[in-house]
């Protein structure tokens, strides 16, 4: 027997259709590409969003096209989310920090017939133009006054294009299953693979995010989403922020300290979203200037581990309270976040802080497991390390084009992470999957020697590579970059990680390199390294 | 195209496997029937809930069968609603309150095939058995020491009944719109009808209460639900508390100010809800002993319109914030909370406590319109009022056996309600669509009358109905029931009222009653009024 309740599908119009009719004045600020500081409403954002999807349905896309857009975090960037949606095609967001012939390759494997680009991506697009022959059409996100002279295929500009048209448009009715929304994956390793978001699964991902414990944005936050929205599906903010009519504060553009503290403070922002990187940059900024930020209240970190110094900086000198958490594009993208429950909610100090570097806790709606090579549960003791697999209902099953399901038997996706679960559920990294180091029939974390080697004084930058061993099947080894007119041997090294790890973890070798190499997005190349140094030879001392 | 996502089908066992699995430990403390406290955890429940259904399983309940419970809030019934739906089969509320026969007559259209009762309601139900053919099975929720003697068909004690077998059994695999819970609305015309949730609209329900700008509870709270699981569908606190892992207490039958005041102090309660009556209960008991409830931070209160001094009184003698909200059993139930959007979270005094007497504003996933009669749709001004209708995916569609939809033509449900929006989205309900008057073409609140109406100092009680009028179509007729002692004049309550509300809202006559008929929940049966009135004339005087 089924229930009798209405049939309400899970569609992305309803979430601008919301924001518009409940909370229609609330402000949308926005760093405009063009150098102004604009502002819209949700009222106008949905109006808006209507005309591009009347102009795309006018055009010809259909459901299921895909759109490309490169494009920085503002007003229309939003907008064009909620047109394509509602027009049934699909949004495509390219990271343009990628390199070109990455660019190239997913827009053709993703066959997008149209890109919508920020003036700053135009160069980009006509150097890829002549390799991208399955698009129709580009629309620059700008007017008609701002438009530069182009060789893109029929570019227009966009606020004139959808000028065209007016806002009397009815959103397509669809199955709630009907993809949405793809983001590509930048894999450190072969082609990326397409993630493809449905209207449902992202619904259900932005509700799960309302709640209290995950986000917990209320129509009373003014927040600003740093993070940008071709970076994990935009940790969901696109959608999450109107979903409870908060007011938004788009950064266009700049990202660097002075830039992110002055929407910060002008627009008194109260909740913002960024990878550790852009708060190092306001930090900076804000030592360097004296600056503080009296309006902010949280700040939600993720992308990659944040450091100690950002969380004690934020809440000890700047009174800003820092979430920390867990993602990835494959996820929609969230999947822990370290709010506290009372096992550690009553913490203070730096036993506190030992809490919140952790990644968190899952929420409804997100599964998690840790399991050992043969696919075996390990144990949730905060200690032992093993693949971490997760499952719901805005996780993958299967990548674009790829026409077969990539999960176990319980249904479960592998994140390609190695974690520790603790008693009360809060997941910690430990490393890639690829990256630990398998050593006698037991895995070292490559990361926590990082993590310690650049608390060294004259280290810069660490990286540590399982190298294959005679004996232990891989051993250890820590590469180096000293700091600028430093020159650390290895004794020095050997003798600072000492008593900081277990005998067995000691790096069989350190070597002092000038530089490492990094991925488009800023992440340590390991399998470069490993191939660097695939004839290395251990001495044969320590740990035989 | 689909999307790629994993299928994760929305059904209610997960929300106790969340919470068994990230929040196991987490107390959820029961005043028990049987008269001690008693404490128990998420993993507990779990288990035991597994063990229910198991027993179901084996004892031939199938997908889609109906097992009624009468039933105080426990953590026994708890896992309960959790053993039932995870067998496939639903459960059915049944609110003990209500009048004999109509407990009767909601089993038997119910088809219930089973009964889970407390031991309170034993006597009741032995008085109805012979009248309820279709019950196999009587489970008396207590344990073998504490069983009575009864007459019960195939009655067993709980405890050793769920004893005789273990927790390892599979929760049913299910189409996520399989019918899960059933509530009867006790109308106050006609014959009760039954809604039916799906385990979709349930766990979408309690996601949208999840969020921080509806109930907002976190894993830190210590969540007390006064209001009982059969009120309404218990207004999702048996799902929406387990789903974010807050701690329960559960105040079983003692819900007298004293009782409640015990549990708040005595277990730290943050968040608490139940009707208006409850809570001047409890501020009564509070002035007489001049307790405070230091931990006690919000309170929901919904059911009916909240009295200005219940909100008051928490406010600003006890400060616990209120949040006002109002729902009905056909929504699952919520429909609008009154948080504070930012338009109204600046106020203070009795600005603040104006805002707060709206009942509130719709979260997304609950859309609302007011109309005229012929559903044309009403502007969001404040005073406009027209019926009040609303859709969303956990809103009725169609009753129970009733085999039609009651949808208009867009979709939407009639609450029968009448009421207003501002401008912000706050919805006020003016009155009940039926018993709205209607002169000269316009509406008259028969509510608005009778709040003014009992504010007269001689007034205890007051209700408004609409009788025919020669010329006006509909007219007012004030009845009213004086204090003790009191020998309010018609003069004294017309003198009162004028100037407070517009000239041809003023009631034609007012009658002095004894006493004014209500339904089984308290509510005024305005049918009864409007019958014992039907041959009343009106003086010639007022309206003409």
């Amino acid at each position: 027997m089924l229930g009798l309740m209405q049939d309400w599908p899970l569609l992305l119009h309803r979430v601008i259709d919301h924001a518009a009719t409940n909370h229609a004045e609330r402000p949308v600020v926005t760093r405009s590409v063009e150098g102004p500081i604009t502002t819209t409403t949700y009222a106008a954002i949905h109006a808006r969003a209507l005309r591009l999807a009347k102009r795309l349905d006018r055009e010809g896309i259909r459901v299921g096209d895909r759109i490309a857009t490169l494009a920085w975090n503002t007003a229309r960037h939003l907008e064009c989310w909620y047109g394509i949606t509602g027009v049934g095609a699909i949004y495509h967001t390219v990271n343009p920090r990628l390199f070109p012939d990455q660019i190239m390759w997913i827009m053709n494997h993703a066959e997008d017939r149209m890109a919508m680009v920020d003036l700053t991506f135009v160069p980009l697009l006509e150097k890829l133009a002549d390799k991208l022959p399955k698009i129709e059409r580009y629309v620059v996100l700008t007017d008609n006054a701002h438009m530069p002279a182009t060789t893109l295929k029929n570019a227009v500009p966009y606020e004139d294009w959808i000028a065209e048209v007016d806002s009397d448009f009815a959103w397509k009715s669809l199955d709630e299953n009907t993809a949405a929304g793809m983001c590509y994956t930048s894999g450190t390793t072969g082609n990326p693979k397409g993630v493809l978001y449905s209207h449902r699964s992202n619904v259900l991902h932005s509700m799960i995010a309302c709640s209290a414990d995950m986000l917990g944005q209320t129509s009373r936050d003014v927040v600003m989403p740093v993070v940008p929205l071709f970076h994990a599906n935009g940790w969901s903010l696109a959608f999450s922020v109107p979903m409870v009519g908060a007011s938004m504060v788009m950064p266009g553009p700049k990202l660097d300290g002075a830039s992110v503290y002055e929407l910060l403070t002008d627009y008194k922002v109260t909740f913002t979203a960024a990878v550790p990187t852009v708060w190092l940059g306001l930090l900076q900024y804000l030592e360097s200037t004296g600056n503080k930020l009296p309006h902010l209240k949280r700040v939600l970190i993720g992308g990659s581990a944040c450091p100690r110094m950002v969380i004690e900086k934020f809440q000890d000198v700047y009174g800003v309270e820092v979430i920390h958490a867990w993602g990835m594009t494959e996820m929609s993208p969230l999947g822990t976040v370290c709010t506290l429950k009372p096992e550690y909610s009553g913490l203070t100090g730096s036993a506190r802080v030992e809490a919140q570097l952790k990644q968190g806790h899952v929420p409804f709606g997100v599964e998690m497991k840790i399991t050992d090579d043969t696919g075996s549960k390990l144990p949730w003791d905060g200690k032992t390390f093993g693949r971490l697999k997760v499952r719901g209902p805005a996780v993958t099953r299967a990548y674009f084009k790829e026409g077969f399901d990539v999960l176990d038997e319980e249904g479960y996706f592998e994140t390609g992470d190695v974690s520790t679960i603790d008693p009360h559920g809060y997941m910690q990294i430990t490393d890639r999957a690829k990256d630990v180091i398998k050593s006698g029939g037991e895995w070292i974390s490559s990361i926590e020697i990082e993590n310690l080697a650049v608390g060294h004084p004259k280290v810069a930058e660490a990286a540590v590579i399982g190298l294959k061993h005679p004996k232990w099947d891989e051993r250890p080894l820590l590469v180096i970059v000293p700091k600028k007119g430093e020159n650390p041997t290895r004794e020095d090294i050997l003798g600072f990680l000492e008593g900081k790890i277990a005998k067995w973890w000691m790096p069989d070798d350190v070597v002092i390199a000038e530089e490492i190499p990094h991925t488009a997005t800023g992440k340590i190349q390991k399998i470069a390294l490993r191939e660097r140094f695939k004839d290395y030879v251990f001495p044969m001392a320590v740990a035989s």
